[in-house]
């Protein structure tokens, strides 16, 4: 059973689902937009529009862009892809936003005034809520950039909000990681050394003409220092910017492109791609099981009545688990 | 199967486990230690340890403490555990730490070497990882918390650095939970949006000496009235404290009792934990279905032979899922 936000109007078939398609890979945004709504909205059409896309894909630069909050994020990502587009690249974006019933879109509309990015029919800008209605956000991301890439958007840019395991989840889905740090993190060096820093394939130190600049530096680097690295191993570059200013997007763009190099030799982009199949097909998985426990084992009933007789979790979930298989034997047994 | 780090030895035997139990409930701290070990290498012993210790759980006060890195939480938790000792209460502390290759167990060495608890019997302090090697750190922490509460302790305090959803799943595991905020935070007001207020009971501004402490109230003041509020509802309240001075503390024991006093009310209590035992059976569930598909439906093979053939995520998860369900509902046929 799939249920949709009011806002977003399922496919009514197979052949509205193939118009959306083709509308898609023209980049025509309005068809972008509301296939990013579906994969959003979760349920049988998402997953079918991301078979249908799917043989389009893996041609995009994707590129994660992931930091604390006040670092720049948003500022670095709209001069990268001003830089892009003087290069003629067409750039699909992806705002991570922090939503909340207080913040709301806010972000995003800021971001449209600052810059002027909107009219360019070469960018694509899209926010994706961290509270997803159904279904996990880092899925919904993945899906997401899949269909910037099948509409055939030369970079997709991923721009997170925050340094936690849901940052981390969503820039797992892209080639290329920026972690973007500030002068004056102070403790938050010692936040970024859990889960940031194994991930980043480019530091970037924006504000970079601020007091402590120099003293972030070398703490950057000396962490880095401290990692596991050998000849094969890629060592994250740091770069310098003042992104409000322009400064330094050059070399950033520069680093991008040495990574993907590096990526592109053997193995290693493969790899980097199986592991984030494995991800996606784990995180349908989890998504799936919950969706069946709730609709075919009783979740929430069995829970209510697990709670009043004191059932404890592993026993309530073996219940489930079981309600779950023998729920889904029948099914195909019947078929 | 069941593998454990070779440092977790795991009970031989039903008897094994009935002597840990007895050992835990008389709160011996060697068999406190050995039993979260357990819970955190996951497997077979850990789900059978947390259904012998449920019926001895819910008589502790569990509380949760997470705000950003650098807002003192550790010197807040150590004061507020000095307090409940002072009171004649015991007390049992769970630090979920940012461990990386790089910083491992660090910050629960300084804590110990600052305080002085660990010397007393009334006190257990123990470090989690956040990479769990087998199984979810938000379910290991949530089976910790019954391992402490069915020792006997009469506070549980659980520490949690960072601000993700990893900090917002471990904590939706107490009963009130403490959002500890510093000055000059700026932009991570915004970021304390996201998610954390809504799960807030009591907001600590801590280091309130500290310039800009004054407008900091005021602006989480601002935010909380944005809420939705009734007569019902319950409004956190904000406590300046220093914690390094001890200035404050009693405040906010005092803001715990309250908070506590209220959700015992009616159906509040119970309908809080109602929802953690959702939310802990939704893990196990999780948890549970990629355990088999990689052990009953050859997850790992599937994923790779998938990549080559460009198989999109949907569809490996479907042939994943079917896999599972098949060789799980043999298995009950065969009993």
């Amino acid at each position: 059973m799939t249920s949709f936000p009011a806002a977003v109007r399922p496919p009514r078939s197979a052949v509205d689902l193939d118009r959306l398609v083709a509308r898609l890979r023209e980049r025509q945004p309005r068809a972008v937009g509301r296939a990013i709504s579906i994969v959003e909205a979760g349920g049988a059409a998402q997953a079918e529009l991301v078979r249908r896309v799917f043989p389009a894909t893996g041609r995009a630069r994707t590129v994660g862009i992931t930091g604390p909050p006040g670092a720049g994020k948003s500022t670095l990502v709209d001069r990268l892809a001003a830089a892009a587009r003087a290069r003629g690249e067409t750039v699909g974006i992806l705002c991570i936003d922090p939503t909340s019933p207080y913040s709301g879109g806010a972000l995003l509309g800021d971001r449209i005034r600052m810059q002027g990015l909107a009219t360019d029919p070469g960018v694509f800008i899209r926010s994706m809520a961290t509270r997803g209605a159904l279904g996990g956000l880092a899925r919904s991301t993945r899906d997401a950039v899949d269909l910037l890439d099948a509409a055939g958007f030369d970079w997709v840019l991923v721009e997170t909000v925050g340094v936690g395991q849901d940052e981390v989840d969503v820039v797992s889905s892209v080639d290329t990681v920026l972690v973007v740090a500030v002068p004056g993190l102070g403790d938050d060096i010692q936040a970024l050394k859990a889960g940031i820093l194994e991930i980043a394939d480019v530091f970037v130190l924006n504000k970079a003409d601020r007091e402590g600049a120099d003293r972030a530096y070398r703490d950057l680097a000396s962490v880095l220092s401290l990692g596991d690295h050998d000849a094969e191993s890629w060592l994250p570059p740091i770069v310098r910017t003042v992104a409000s200013r322009d400064e330094g997007i050059g070399e950033v763009a520069a680093a991008i492109d040495r990574h993907r190099a590096w990526l592109g030799e053997g193995e290693r982009l493969a790899e980097r791609r199986r592991s984030q199949l494995r991800l996606r097909v784990e995180t349908i998985l989890k998504e799936r099981m919950l969706a069946a426990a709730r609709e075919e084992a009783g979740l929430e009933s069995e829970v209510a009545r697990g709670f009043v007789e004191r059932a404890d979790p592993y026993t309530l979930a073996d219940q489930l688990f079981r309600g779950v298989v023998a729920a889904e034997s029948g099914r195909e047994t019947g078929r």
